[in-house]
């Protein structure tokens, strides 16, 4: 990774711990060695991290990594700094109850610093339509269209390309990638992160079976309900979440979502529940809030999952979950002849257990 | 749901019903009520539907939800209107024998109503090549592009941003939402639904080893094939439809695709076979008429699926299917303990057998 | 699949082999039966092609096919002629060590004469950096959007509606379709092919727990690497490669990517893997040299897998392989009454075994 800021844009550490302690995060320099202060271009892992780089420990298997880093200064835990022994390091400690939390606002700083952020105004190629509503300091980038109706707050910021349907309405500072499609009657918080090629507000997947035209076919049950995401979420990549039936489909404040997850019409998600990439959920399942579903698992339709759930990657969800707690279902991979021989097994499974019966007896 | 049209642009219930009734569905008020007739603003369901709006009861385990109604219409059928004790109901009924599919025709009229249509016409910043054909009452969006030799039939709408390469064609009375993107060769019938982020014609996924280049280098197939789409299919967001190696993909008539679907070259749909969000289907595959496939199932490469196949959620299909029926393949999931238990002895269960025989001997 | 060439644009087959000679295949003609020599029109496959186009066996399986084939010319290995009756055909037969990779090169030839090539030059909408390094021959299409300090090496492409982030750097001789997406700092080297919808450097999934702001709630850590891709990789059509957090996310020469996979942040891709569609590859996974991944199989993260590893379609790995060959982990489908039946012994696993056990002694 390339140093982040040039010499001259770098902060001292004084100045990155002034900048990050102005959130409420109790951290110190415990240690100062070297004169004078260094200027910190960038954050880097234990092993990484040069000499005008601030690096991190939050996972206790990485301590053996400390005498080797070479960074300017390494965020620790009180307890680790404790146990290390003196002259053992070079580098500047600070010291903080939680490294990780640390670590990533410092990131979200370099990021703030290092990115030019885009102008405000709108861009002569945008089409914005005359009824839309757009606050004060919104950028709007090329080829971006926002229709009738919309409302975009103040501070929001949309990347080349986005699309934004009528009646929408996206919060204040918001940032979405480019290439963001926003359908109609779209409901957004405050401070939303949307990645390129998210679709919010397409129609669920609803028809109703119409033999009045041929055997089979099927009648477009028409999407009336929206979709209502609140403040703080995140959407990755690629994401659809579509919108509902008759009421809206509804992601709660703190909602993360990896790249790649489709959630269906009608599906609730609790507060700060967060899925890792290509999960899919089915219509009309409710889930809680602090979840985690990790990747790739699918949850059925019409299901209610409780608080403080945890789905493993891979895992197919098919009935509702009601206790907290971590929950499993895969396969368990093997070298594929020896899963030959093993699944042939699964489809007798029955009869074993019966076999078993009769033996017993 | 905010409620869908004003009052004064609501129908009456009886206007609601000849409209609805042009389309060939049975259906009649069986009680009139209040006077004057109640316009109708809207569509909700049977806990939801508030004064102004009509609501359905298609699924017979709701009916002990009708008392607490407060629409003001209920569509059902006349065996369950036969049932209800008199005076328990203040809402009017109307009788239809199928509630779902009227329910379904309602919906689209709200749709076609509540959203302003686009106007027609090309929009002043879409770039169209002078050789498309471009029917007559063709509206296309803001920042479209139209290449060389594509045709555009009557009736046909394109949101913002979509891309239909060159040569392609579109058929009468298409919805295309923004940005959707067609390859080169690509056919699409009348009335076609596709999604934004959609992609049909992209290349297959087609590699010969050449080990003239380096040891493990694959060269490039080039995907000669074209994709095939018949009349009345939908197609949803972020789903991709490859482009087949010599001869084309093909979607017959009335297949209905959800969202992030992968159909791989040279896969060929029958007529009306739906496919719910996040399924994969490898190339070469062939799948009946009227086949159902559950989110999140995979179909391997080069089987056949006869007509009326039903596929659950979350299973690979690894070989052809020549009867109709429900197929499954599902790990089921458990806590997380338990589930580690148990998948242990998955990898054992050939032993056990072998095991089981001694015993038995 | 219509006929690719006019016939008064069409080669003659000598000149067609000559074309493919020119990359150091050996191939001939074994066997001239015809005056004057046919124009080759476009390919086929052995039961599909006419007499102006050209197939190829490279299938043993599929040799019963030949007596019928009505192609002008047939590739096919020396081996093959050998054993063919005479006057058992009337095609010309081109004799190639690799048949299948001498179809993917005459492919290739026909891809680039069939479809008109975009012209060189910026369009006119484009929106492009005063910043930006365009090179020579350089074709960038409609509505596209080059930021600040991107590089573009000669003789690329660009679709539509392409997004390229600000300092990203593509090499020479790259096509990217319609509405591809690159954030800022992505490097992509020579000969690259990405597909409509692709989006590479979208911020990896990283989030602290935050519990000075809610019980429950997450920091963002701000993804501060890049994305790294080497010569000669293809990423499908709404694949989405994800930026790493501190270091790069690698695909190195040569790999191949279908459509709708996922690529997490900081994950490794040695030379030549090749993955089929819907795949997902969690954080930090590093995967080896010449491996082939099935369609939907799943990685989890921080995993390392060796070179020449080859998992199933499907198959969830969930540890690493140190030892090259095939691996498979997918639950057996069954009808689903018989799946019902099965499927519920195997949360009985563990207790089965025991009682086996207990048999035994």
């Amino acid at each position: 990774m390339p140093v982040l800021l040039a010499p001259e844009q770098a902060p001292t550490l004084q100045e990155l711990l002034d900048s990050a302690n102005t959130i409420g995060l109790d951290c110190k320099p415990a240690h100062i060695k070297h004169e004078p202060e260094p200027r910190i271009q960038g954050l880097g892992s234990l092993l990484s991290a040069g000499p005008s780089e601030i690096s991190f420990l939050s996972n206790p298997k990485l301590q053996d990594q400390l005498p080797a880093c070479q960074a300017a200064a390494v965020i620790m835990t009180p307890q680790v700094f404790e146990s290390l022994p003196a002259d053992s390091y070079s580098y500047r400690v600070v010291l903080c109850s939680q490294p990780y939390l640390m670590y990533a606002l410092l990131a979200q700083w370099f990021d703030r610093h290092r990115i030019a952020q885009l102008e405000g105004g709108v861009h002569s190629t945008a089409v914005i339509a005359p009824t839309a509503r757009i606050a004060e300091g919104v950028s709007i980038g090329p080829h971006c269209v926002v229709e009738d109706g919309v409302t975009i707050g103040r501070g929001s910021r949309l990347g080349p390309g986005c699309v934004v349907g009528a009646n929408s309405v996206l919060g204040a500072d918001c940032l979405l990638h480019a290439r963001v499609t926003l359908y109609h009657h779209v409901r957004v918080g405050d401070r939303a992160i949307l990645h390129s090629g998210c679709v919010l507000g397409a129609d669920g997947f609803g028809f109703a079976p119409d033999p009045h035209s041929q055997p089979g076919a099927w009648a477009k049950i028409a999407q009336l309900g929206g979709v209502q995401i609140g403040n703080d979420v995140e959407i990755g990549a690629n994401t659809t979440v579509d919108r509902g039936a008759l009421e809206d489909t509804v992601l709660a404040d703190g909602v993360k979502l990896d790249n790649q997850i489709m959630i269906a019409h009608n599906v609730r998600i609790g507060e700060h529940t967060a899925m890792a990439a290509c999960v899919g959920v089915a219509g009309s399942t409710v889930i809680g809030r602090r979840c985690t579903i990790g990747g790739a698992a699918m949850l059925s339709g019409h299901l209610t999952l409780a608080d403080d759930v945890h789905v493993s990657g891979g895992t197919a969800i098919t009935s509702s979950i009601a206790k907290p707690g971590r929950y499993t279902g895969v396969y368990p991979y093997a070298e594929h002849v020896q899963w030959q021989r093993n699944a042939a097994v699964v489809s007798q499974l029955a009869q074993l257990r019966r076999r078993l019966r009769a033996l017993e007896k």
